[in-house]
């Protein structure tokens, strides 16, 4: 693919966290001049003193007005507000995108943008355990599904420089439709970080001596990033509950079958369980 | 610690999977005579090319009657039958010892065990995703916690024996009364292996291009070893339906928040599960 409309971008990327951090990481040096925006002075300072950016602020008004391409890495909530502001911060046209974790609301608000701004969602499938421009790494979207999410609006143009984007981070680009994504997140990433959540909270701390790796690994979508969760519950709550109570139904089915010491039933289901889930990673991209 | 009386056992290990393989393979050349019992003679043939131990046979009559350390290394339930055949395939005084990962049925049953046997029970928590020998290493037990659980009949012996066993693994020993064990374990291990395969029966394949490394982790339990689990869940039913009501609990409390976009309630949830997530995997070992 040839990089004709990244190369000469200028990029402002709206969050200098894990997600923001890590994608001007690698941009950086593909692209005519990259500019990172966070509130906090503390992460200012580093992105200017690792060379992330070419320039940063905590005040959006210097550096977003030259951007032609706007991408804004903060929680779903945040993304919100900003897209409610960029009218008066922005002037000229630029194409908008966002990387949360959900797209309906986003994607509603781009709707009511002027026609100026020329706007797509995209959601990188990957992190880590902990967040923040310190852990933040060029590689953090290679081999990641990276789905993009096109309006009615949206031109041929912003869906060029997406793709041109996200080849440039290494990830797998995946278009679909804003309502799909929002249903498919729920299930593959929502409801485990409800059940992980649930599943410390019901632990008694004096069993921690025989927590193994079974436990840290059913668990650690519990770890940190409260805010960021918050947002995407708040802005994907039927769809959670939805995939909530499909897993209920089979937690059920489990349940009846140990109740009633149903030891064939109980292995069948194991047995299919770990079928299901060796076909269902091996359709990953 | 000495190894006074780990140097000059006979050890016989029942069962030569990824546990009782990885068992062998730790204790190579700190005892003085090793044998494996495996039911697969492929097994067996891999045991000896790879001189995991001195003599491998898929009968135990010949190999057992000389062991003065007894390892039982296979599913609960089969650990049981191995006991009742016990006192007929070993005419001498032995320690028997299990690896299994319930232990109040594996103790019963050695609570019934001639006088001239001297047993306790055992659980290493660790694993693999992969079992069999083939996946096995000596290294497996480097730092996992070992539970332990002594019968009233278990002599100082049998204490000192298992405890330098485990410390030529790597492990850390902890005494445990079975009741309690099998209650933590029901907590730590059996409560998420059901979350695990719940999540895969209730997640439809077609969402599996934006499954992450979130859902391969929340999942993972699911995968493989159905005999094994349904034996764990067969000797442990009461002590995990009450876990699983312990979280069944909060995630009514969570999905009513989240039904009632109750954020701040949400918030608070998620923040007190990171901050208990990492409180209690900080009290480990």
């Amino acid at each position: 693919m040839s990089r004709s409309l990244l190369a000469p971008a200028n990029i402002a990327i709206l969050g200098l966290g894990l997600m923001g951090g890590s994608l001007a990481m690698a941009l950086r040096g593909h692209c005519a001049r990259l500019v990172g925006v966070d509130q906090d002075p503390a992460v200012v300072r580093l992105a200017l003193e690792r060379h992330i950016v070419d320039a940063a602020a905590t005040d959006p008004s210097s550096l977003l007005a030259e951007a032609d391409l706007v991408i804004l890495a903060v929680p779903v909530r945040a993304s919100l507000d900003w897209l409610g502001r960029l009218p008066e911060l922005h002037p000229e046209p630029a194409v908008v995108m966002d990387l949360g974790s959900t797209k309906r609301a986003v994607l509603a608000a781009m709707a009511a943008l002027p026609g100026r701004f020329d706007p797509l969602g995209g959601h990188p499938m990957c992190g880590k355990a902990e967040g923040s421009l310190r852990n933040a790494e060029a590689g953090l979207f290679v081999a990641a599904p990276f789905a993009l999410s096109a309006l009615p609006r949206t031109t041929p143009h912003a869906r060029q420089l997406a793709l041109e984007m996200v080849a440039c981070t290494g990830a797998h680009p995946l278009w679909l439709e804003a309502a799909q994504h929002d249903r498919w997140v729920a299930a593959t990433s929502h409801l485990p970080h409800l059940l992980a959540t649930a599943l410390v909270l019901s632990t008694s701390p004096e069993t921690a001596p025989l927590a193994g790796p079974g436990f840290r690994s059913t668990s650690r979508l519990a770890a940190g990033f409260a805010e960021m969760k918050t947002d995407i519950f708040a802005t994907n709550r039927l769809p959670v509950l939805e995939a909530l109570a499909r897993f209920r139904q089979q937690l059920d089915i489990i349940e009846a079958a140990l109740r009633d010491s149903d030891l064939d039933t109980l292995q069948q289901l194991f047995a299919l369980g770990a079928e299901q889930r060796q076909a269902y990673l091996a359709e990953k991209p």
